[in-house]
């Protein structure tokens, strides 16, 4: 297996020029200091990084002059205005120019840089992508995809979508299908990636008439592009080695994500209890602490923080609001790397091979896109 | 706060005739005896209990015999079929008379006992305690509601719909929330229970059209329904203090529900890796087993095992398909409580209560059905 988003980072050709990142300084619930510290982590670790940072210079630019690291590798151009955690996407489709956001997509938009970071308001930040980079073609429907910690030996699971649209019809879950393997195959090195569609139970009669369809559509088209299709899986499957991508409408995909960090905090905050609830305990953890890093490290939701904007002409990364600079710093590497793939264009190519050999007998070896995404 | 199923059992007349559970002992993953097991440990706790036990005699009796405690408090009534986990519920409504199923619901629409319980497939249930118990007056579509280990002193969620039907529009939700009011305020011993209903956000604008209206109609029923309507909540909200109840469809209950499961045995397992891994992490968990004892007590799963079928004429009870023993005791135990309380009947003028003042300027007080399920 080739390592990859998860591990360490796959080779990549040295000769690539720079990598610039645009990233969202605004919308964070922390403040603007956490993201800067998220880049200035990002940037010890990667020399090639530098950055293109949008918001308001006269709270950027005290920040960064004090860290070092990013002295000459960060380009700040000043927006007045922000949107909101809670303003409507509607809204911020009608007046979103001037913000940070805006400016953060557009510079993707022009090529200056390869992938934008925001901490911001999902649904604005969908808005505004769907209306600067435009969708790839053959997306009707673009998709939020996130890394869900699993049993398997990657580590992780895709899931998608988690949240871009709150409806998916049979033909948009076999798109998520194939921008989901693209994302496995590129993002966990894995060559067949095994998708599921996310249902009430695994038999054939179970669920909503759009899965049954989508279940015949995306089995026929797996060998074609090159995945597994291994059928229905529910909810306790999400973090299972029995599938490595799990394809869902954004509503259902939304509510399982957050239930189940929901689920891992409720249990962290029972754990604490246990080790705090009196001297003994608190004796007692002493002797654990290194297990207990240990177990925190393997659940850490930080070190995965970054949703995936798939589907769209260029790479946008939705960090959690909440993110702290370990959380902005996990979400640059990841905007890195997929910058060092060429992930956008091979997930392109890969959309399109899909749609145009959909259900067709076709021999993979004589087509021109044959494997586009590897 | 009067105590309820999951506390100590509330002050019940001592002049109850015994209570009779009717227990479908076939179906479920672990076989007979288990079921049996279940029933022997919640006897030992509970004298007032006896059993009416349907299944293969062949493989009851004899096991049946080696339990001291079970002697003269079970009648087994033989059935010759079972219904299987993976039988279609279509299926099971044409040909589930004679099963073991059948009969224990049976035994409820004539009176013979006043809860079913069984670990078989839930759907096969459902559809079998619709055509048996008939769904109560006002109630179109019948919903599954379980137990959710919470942050709340009641240490519970109620959430509702888990899986009857992968549907609900907004006037199910509606009827959802009233029953679900219902359940926490005999189970939980809560006397206002606060409702939310199950979006991806907590905006007024979040969601999907029947989730806006259903927001209105059980806003606006409310206060005659004595509950709080907390509006939107999420997936990370349902172990939380914010709300006591959850209302959504049954498809996005059961993802969620399963998910929660999950993602509990994910951080189980990796919990038992980092105290098990080497040496020195399995001296050390030595030291805060009474620390990890108290941890699993928290969170055991099989505690509040038993989801119950809110909206028939009787009440049946869904024990995990998995459930060992301490499992199958516990959806007795349920059983057992709901009966006592008289929750079927209370539920049932609850729901015609809220249906009756519906949206009205009415005044509680002049009413003969007023606070029918207190």
């Amino acid at each position: 297996m080739r390592k990859g988003i998860t591990g360490r980072s796959r080779s990549v050709k040295k000769s690539a020029v720079k990598t610039v990142i645009s990233v969202d300084a605004m919308g964070g619930d922390l403040g603007v200091s956490v993201v800067i510290d998220g880049m200035a982590q990002a940037a010890t670790k990667t020399p090639e990084l530098s950055f293109l940072v949008h918001g308001d210079e006269r709270e950027i630019t005290p920040i960064l002059a004090k860290r070092k690291v990013l002295t000459d590798r960060v380009q700040v151009r000043h927006t007045g205005s922000v949107v909101n955690m809670h303003d409507r996407p509607s809204h911020v489709m009608r007046h979103g120019k001037g913000t940070s956001m805006w400016s953060s997509l557009e510079a993707v938009r022009q090529k200056e840089a390869s992938v934008a970071v925001s901490c911001g308001n999902t649904g604005a930040l969908m808005a505004l992508s769907m209306i600067r980079l435009r969708k790839a073609k053959g997306v009707k429907r673009p998709a939020i995809a996130i890394l869900w910690p699993s049993l398997n030996p990657q580590g992780f699971n895709v899931v998608l979508d988690v949240g871009a649209d709150i409806r998916a019809d049979a033909q948009d879950l076999k798109i998520f299908a194939l921008m989901g393997a693209s994302y496995a195959r590129n993002g966990l090195g894995l060559e067949w990636p095994r998708i599921g569609l996310l249902n009430v139970g695994t038999e054939d009669h179970k669920g909503k008439p759009e899965l049954h369809e989508a279940n015949e559509i995306i089995a026929a088209d797996a060998k074609t592009n090159n995945f597994k299709y291994v059928g229905f899986v529910e909810g306790g499957d999400i973090p299972s080695d029995k599938v490595d991508v799990i394809v869902t409408d954004g509503f259902t995909g939304n509510v399982a994500l957050k239930t189940g960090e929901g689920t891992a905090n409720l249990i962290g905050l029972r754990m604490r209890q246990a080790f705090t609830r009196n001297i003994f305990a608190k004796i007692s953890a002493m002797f654990v602490l290194r297990n207990l890093r240990y177990l925190r490290q393997r659940i850490d939701p930080r070190q995965v923080n970054g949703g995936v904007f798939l589907g769209l002409n260029g790479t946008v990364i939705k960090s959690h609001g909440a993110a702290d600079a370990t959380g902005v710093e996990a979400a640059i590497r990841l905007a890195y790397q997929l910058s060092q793939l060429g992930f956008n264009e091979k997930l392109a190519a890969r959309v399109a091979y899909g749609l145009h050999n959909s259900q067709d007998v076709f021999d993979a070896s004589n087509d021109p896109l044959a494997e586009p995404d590897k």
